[in-house]
Order: structure tokens, then sequence, then C-alpha cells
């Protein structure tokens, strides 16, 4: 009966239809729980056959961008690029040096800024995001990428992205996922790097955006920005953006924040297995150490339903041999 | 010489780098100008090496779906389902015995219903289309479908779709194409069969929509349809929604009506090789002639834009030798 095995593992082996070797899949997740859960999903819903067995094209998995993919601290990535162009545009806009938020801004007064609250930086973003076309927007992003530096490590932010996060979403694609990113940041501003950084293309990218405008520009068609807020992808909105964008419902949500407990939710009370896993932040010596008390990336609720619900939670500090690639 | 060709083609065919036979990938199509632009397009941008060669992430093509993929005449299908829907809805809403547009529905008056215009039928479709949760939506748009038929033809709505489409569909999958609808209709009203009539997944469908609500109920997390204008796509906005939803600019545009036309500007005015297509319904017999002075899927300044750029101009009576599928 033994022999009979190795015979078939031999014959399956060099069919093609085994691995010649198991390669670890997820080699900067330490073993335990959390990667267990992870591989125990994927094994189910790919085993044809099996009750668990989803066909391929319901494979979707959503993922948050900030604080889930790539760092969020010690402030949004979108922000700093925000604050940056305030700096680029002030030549051209004398009128800020007496207005705010762009007057704390320009005198480096970020206290007066944060108490401007959610609509001081809504008004920010709006004021740097907008005036250009679609295409010249794609370019300014790409070239403040390729020189902004995180102020804390020196790297290029597209470098702050988590290596165990790259290795699973990689997993997911090869057993047959479609990887989708769901984020409270601007889908111009993630769709210029996402393919090349994360492998996700820009129709998989989900996220908030301002109004745009078709305008024919002597015989050139040109999307113009418009100051003017479009859609704002967070919380009860990561559903809704969800359904609009892919119109199924993914199988598996990644997240880190209160702001991705109903996306979580929403994915988790599908029909099916189903998975849904919060990233915490726990490494204050290798990453940052924060949840409920942070105003960036705030994790009180989803901790709660996540011990209610049963969802995965990813220990940074215990479940991670890695965080950055390569280091 | 020919001896050598001969023989590379007997090698290349039984190693299987050539088809057995050249299967006529569009054999509803006419041979004519029509069929030979599409086959030097899609050769074009799949010749490796070519200068016109496109990468297949890049091989996107958007196509209308009213009177490009499926008859709109002698009314938009999703109308007719809105005139069921408020029969359906009327023994809940004694209200609408006196109340326009909903009088004049139920009285059969389609007139005065015309009458009232755009808004008239906007109306029309808030009232019928929200207030249910977006999986009930699905199933009763499905269930309609199964039972609903064509006034003219007693054919399923399904049923009266472009054969000649399906294998240019199917003929730019087979090459790496992504294939998109980009439709005035209604998101919700499309994704529920576009997969099994048409090859086109939920997630490759781009239209109008009305604004959901992400909401639980007791433990259930639903998304609740309101009865308030998400986005209308139609005309400029096309190109807004092709932005918003893919994120890249396609390469190929398909066509029949001046909402069409900024799509096809948008997709034309790409770099690289471009394909804009407008279907031209002149088959009074087999299907319906209509252009300019249609109100449904009018077509003018799409002519003439056509002829001014070149674009691909179907000619329905001359280059379709079959219309809908079996007949």
């Amino acid at each position: 009966m033994k022999k009979n095995l190795i015979t078939l593992c031999f014959v399956l082996i060099f069919t093609g239809c085994m691995p010649r070797e198991a390669v670890d899949p997820l080699p900067s997740w330490g073993e335990g729980q959390t990667k267990e859960a992870i591989i125990q999903f994927v094994t189910e819903v790919t085993t044809e056959g099996g009750t668990g067995f989803v066909p391929a094209p319901e494979r979707i998995a959503v993922f948050d961008n900030d604080g889930t993919l790539w760092a969020e601290q010690p402030m949004y990535v979108q922000l700093v690029f925000a604050l940056d162009r305030v700096k680029a545009l002030a030549p051209e806009h004398p009128e800020w040096k007496d207005e705010q938020p762009f007057k704390a801004v320009l005198e480096g007064d970020m206290e007066t800024l944060l108490a401007g609250g959610e609509h001081a930086l809504l008004n920010l973003v709006m004021a740097t995001h907008a005036g250009t076309t679609q295409k010249e927007f794609a370019q300014i992003v790409k070239d403040w990428l390729a020189t902004a530096r995180h102020p804390k490590t020196g790297r290029p932010y597209t470098e702050m992205v988590y290596q165990p996060m790259l290795e699973l979403l990689a997993y997911l694609r090869a057993n047959g996922f479609k990887t989708y990113i769901v984020s409270g940041g601007g889908i111009e501003f993630m769709r210029p790097w996402t393919e090349a950084v994360y492998g996700i293309p820009p129709e998989q990218v989900v996220g908030s955006s301002i109004k745009t405008k078709f305008e024919m520009r002597g015989s050139e068609p040109v999307l113009v920005r418009l100051p003017e807020l479009n859609f704002l992808d967070d919380k009860d909105e990561k559903p809704v953006a969800i359904n609009q964008h892919i119109g199924r419902r993914p199988i598996a949500a990644f997240g880190n924040s209160d702001g991705d407990l109903q996306m979580l939710q929403w994915v988790a009370a599908g029909d099916g297995p189903r998975f849904a896993l919060y990233v915490h932040h726990t490494d204050g010596n290798r990453e940052w150490a924060y949840d409920r008390d942070s105003s960036i990336g705030r994790l009180a609720k989803g901790l709660e339903a996540a011990a209610a619900n049963g969802w995965t939670v990813v220990d940074m500090k215990e479940d991670w041999r890695v965080i950055f690639p390569d280091n």
C-alpha cells in the first residue's frame, strides 16, 4: 500500500502535477495559528470536490492599503504628499500665506493644521489634488514617490510595504484569487504604482476620489480633476464601493483599523468559507505599536469584532519574521 | 525555398504552434472592410515584436450595451422592466392611481409618460429600482428576465443579443483582451446576467447607478438601494466612469449612439493602435433601421465623427450575416 503511494507520488511529481519540493509560500510568516489559518482557508476554497470549494472567478480578496499593505505612521503617506504639494504650489498661490490650512502647512505648524480636523485636511487634499488632468496627476504622483523618503527610515515609501503581505498577495493570486485594494486613500494616488509594487493592476484599485470632468481641449479629450469630493471610501462606504466596483461579495478581507470593520463584516457574512483578518500593529521596535488610542489607524471596535467573530488577528511582533522587504 | 516553407508549416502545425485549420473567429460577419479592419487591429496589437504590439494587461475593450450588444427597440429593455415593476408594485402603492408618472403607466398611456421627459423616466426608475437590498434586486431582475418576452419577436430579452457581437467579444478575449461593458443602463440591472450571456463578469460591468447604503439588520449586513441617483453613465460621463472603474485607457471602444461619442473619442485619442467602431442600425427587416431621427439610440454626431476620424462603422444590413443567435 505504502509502495503504491510512493509510486503515485513519483508519477505525480514527474508529470508535473505536484511540486518537486514543498516551497513555503509565506516564508516571512512565523509558524503558528495565523499562518495556519491562512493556508487552511486557501486550501479549503481551492480543493476541488471539497465542501468549501469556491470557483476561481469568485475568489476575490480585498485589502485595505494604509496600515495593511504599507506603513501609515507617523502620518498617512498621502498627507505627506499633500503637504509637499502645498509647498510646491505655494509660489502660484501667494494668498496661501494668510489662508488656513495652507498657512499652517507653510509654517510647518502641524498642531494648527490638525486642529482644523477632517474638514481642513479635506480642503488641503482638494486644493492639492485638483486642477490638473488625470494624466498629469499620475505623473506628479510618480515623480513625488521617486524622490520622497520616509522621515524615520529614509526609505522610499514604496519600500515601506509589508513583506509578509506581499507574499500573501502572491500566494492568493497563485491560487486563483483576484486581489483588490479597497482603501480610504485616493484611487488616483494609488493606481500609478500599485501594479509595480503589489502586482495589483489599476482596475483592481478602489479608493476615495474627487470628481473629474471630461473636456475637449482642441481635438484632445482630457479628464480634468475638480476640487469636489466624489466618494470617501471609508467605514460604511467600503462595502458600498466593493459592490459598485466589483459587483460580487469577496470571500476574504484584510484590514487594520476600525475603518475596515464594515468591509470585514460584509465579507464575513457571505455564504460558504470566509476569511477576515486584522493586522494588529504590535511591534514598536521594528514598526509602530498602536491600536485603541491612535488617531491614525485606530483599532478598537475591530478588535472586539475579531474576538467575537473568531476573525484572524496578526500580531505583527510575533507573527511576522520580517516587516519590510530586505531588512 | 517553397519546400522549406511547407516543412516549416508542418512543424508548426504538429508542434501545436499553428492552428491545424484556420477557423473563422467571426463567422457571422460578412467578408469585407469591416471584418478586415477588426482582424487587422487585433493582429497588430497581438503581434509580438511588431510596432503596434500592446501587452495583454493593456488590451482593454469597452462596449456600450443597449443597441450595441443587444436590441434597444422599440423601447430600452430596462424601461420595460420599470413599467412591469410599476404594475407589480401597484397594489402596495394605491396612491399611484392618481400620481404621475405612475398613473400613465398603469393606464398604458405611453404618450403622457414620454411627455414627462427624462425627469419622469428617472422618477420611474428610482421608484421601481430602490427600496430593496442589492441581493433582492438581483433576484428580481433574474426572475423578470426568465419570463419577460420581447413584444415583436417573442424571445427572451437575453436572446435579443447580437450574434456577431458575441463572436467579437469571444474573439477579443481569445486574444488576451479584457472586455468591459460601459452602459447608460443600470449597473445592477446588467450584472445578474452579463456573465452568462456575454461572458462578462460583474466586475467588468460599468453603468448608471442609484445610491446604496450599508446597514446592519441584526447581525446581517445589507446594502439597501436608495431612490437617489448616484451616477448617470452617458455621454461625457462615460470616459469619467471608465477612468473611475478601469483606471487605464482602453484601446478599443464599441458603441451605437451619440451617447457613446465621448467614450469613442477618449479611447481613440490614446497612444498606439486604437480601434473605434459604431454599430449602425440599417436593417429594417431583420432588426430596426434608425439613426439621426430616433429618440432611442440617436446617431447623428457620431456618424460625422466616424467619417471625420476614419472610425469603423458597421452597416448591419450588409456586414452581419446573422443578427440574433440561431435565426
